[in-house]
């Protein structure tokens, strides 16, 4: 599955020895012009010194050329030397490229309070081939994802191309994974940071895998013009559409997850409820747990329903999983069998009717399995 | 183990055919004289009738004679009729009692969405023989809890007796559980409105299972006098005390677990944001995992504290898990071998100095594990 650039972006991968597994965990993604760009990072207090050198970047407003990311090390939490090799990391990706380093995003994942191997990035940089493509780049940015997250779109003839890695930690308030959209669109720095954080409040803050948010986490759309301008109304759906198929696929590869959940509401009060109810839906240990055992047991959608704080009468509500009517005001008479069957899906969609609006959202998750424990109980040791 | 009350109270329990198991689930908890009370009811917007009915009487501001619970059945989303069941059951317990209806109050802990059975509360009533033994009671209110939970106390010769239910859904916000304590001492019905509150915040709202909060949990203090009075300052440790054993005792009985986790954060700037970032680590599905593990990866508590939204700055805050320093504003070097070796313990200790100010708070969970799925994913059908 080669996944094309958008025109002007190269990227490509190496294996610098900082995963255990000896797998490729250092990746570069360029643009040959200096593109303007929009990110969303964590909103996690310990934030990795990668987040903290990005919001300066973001600050400064310059243009952007490349980012660097590592796998297998988060670079958190390693005390004053982090940010030293934070540095050194922009420095070596901004040699390899013969650009300004205050044009190099950084980028980490992994373990978290282990010193980077920072010499181990110094070399491996000059020996990273850059392609047309994406795919060495979405493979060797993955810790313990199973599958690489690509999406595409095409809007006016530019190019929309999104890669991500999800996996564990994955919780609204941003800081949900790493994800990367580029295009060859032209659009303002202004224009794309304006549409950003609505369109990352949509779709990344809206996947909850297990409640806990990273402190690594970053969303970064970057356009280099390389195709020309496009109306814009289109473009921010295009790029919506690559955000929400990255979303849905990394709630789909949670650790551990047998299967997608998508929770939609509506009849909210408004959007910023739909969402909020949506979330805490999709974030409920009990449901999530139902779900696994294909237990059509809506009492706890609407306990996590009451649990969200949002607006609503549990005598005007509507619950329905799989299409089926499970409640409306109160029980309804279901073949509990036939429903449970149903959910016996690789997706499985809630429907959440709350009655007191015309407000909706969406949220995506997965199931709680015995299969997060076991990962989790045994990561670093 | 018989737990004899305090003086004038008496209680017992029947089996009334609610729980599938044909366990005792049908409980009175009664006072000879009208007593002074205090109460803390979920937050859930879902909440049952009978915290609706609880909280009524609350403002209404009269004395409480008794309280009656069933488990196995929540009477929760039950429609119209779940009220008109609530209040059946209110005066079944008042008819049995001679009691004015105002004076009982009604507790369901089980299955959200079932009608109760309410002819089955009512035939059960008059069969349950009233001892001075609280053991009965807490037997009777348990769902899917391992051990019942009592615990007692003594002050100026007034007796304070705890008695709780939890298990699952247990999060704060209180919607912790059900949690009964009584007491002989006299304290009037204002004060104990005034302490009781703090005393739920500081123990049965620390407590977290796995982040979801139940449409029916309920903490009830309730004193008749028949001791006469007691110094205040000393009352209010003592009744603290029996609700952090409870707490304790949830916490460690909590769906699935291997282990009591104490959470304890101090040098916080407020003791709000204390309990909270106790909370949080408390509650973080990654750290519980780890510790189910035995697994000393502090990364993890210090990513949940990051989430915590509470001040602190990563390179001044201290992490001890069972009194091994592991972290102090960057990784120690500890022999992880030997500190997985102190975490196979069926208590672990979590120390957390934030180092901002002086404040502290604690927090009660348990490890995450295959059990807790195991039982969530199969808990209706």
């Amino acid at each position: 599955m080669a996944m094309r650039l958008p025109r002007g972006f190269r990227a490509g991968a190496t294996r610098a020895g900082i995963k255990p597994s000896g797998k490729p965990d250092l990746a570069l993604l360029v643009s040959g012009l200096p593109a303007s760009w929009a990110y969303v990072a964590t909103q996690n207090r310990a934030a990795a010194p990668s987040i903290h050198r990005g919001r300066a970047l973001y600050v400064q407003g310059g243009a952007l050329r490349a980012v660097v990311v590592n796998a297998g090390n988060a670079n958190c939490a390693t005390g004053e030397r982090g940010f030293l090799d934070d540095r050194r990391m922009a420095e070596a990706a901004a040699l390899r490229l013969g650009v300004p380093v205050e044009e190099v995003l950084t980028a980490s994942t992994g373990v978290i309070g282990v010193p980077l191997p920072v010499e181990k990035v110094e070399a491996g940089l000059p020996q990273i081939e850059l392609t047309p493509y994406a795919d060495a780049f979405a493979e060797a940015i993955l810790t313990t994802d199973l599958v690489p997250k690509v999406a595409e779109a095409e809007v006016g003839g530019a190019r929309i191309v999104g890669i991500a890695k999800g996996s564990g930690m994955i919780h609204p308030n941003m800081a949900t994974m790493l994800a990367f959209v580029v295009t060859d669109a032209l659009v303002s720095q202004e224009a794309l940071r304006e549409i950003w954080r609505g369109i990352v409040d949509r779709t990344f803050n809206q996947v909850t895998v297990d409640g806990d948010t990273s402190t690594n986490d970053l969303a970064l759309l970057m356009a280099n013009g390389a195709h020309g301008e496009v109306p814009l109304e289109p473009f921010v759906e295009a790029v919506e559409g690559v955000a929400r198929e990255l979303a849905r696929r990394i709630a789909r590869d949670g650790e551990g997850a047998t299967k997608l959940m998508t929770v939609r509401v509506v009849g909210a009060a408004t959007e910023e409820e739909a969402r909020r109810a949506a979330r805490t839906i999709a974030g409920s240990a009990l449901w999530k747990s139902a779900l696994y055992g294909n237990d059509p047991n809506w009492g706890r959608i609407l306990a996590a329903l009451g649990n969200s704080g949002v607006r609503f009468d549990p005598l005007r509500v509507r619950i329905q999983v799989q299409g089926i009517p499970l409640y409306a005001g109160g029980a309804l008479p279901f073949d509990r069998e036939a429903a449970s069957q149903a959910m016996r899906r690789e997706e499985v969609e809630v429907l959440v009717d709350l009655g007191e609006g015309q407000a909706e959202g969406v949220a995506w998750g997965c199931d709680l399995t015995e299969g997060y424990v076991r990962i989790n109980a045994l990561y670093t040791t």
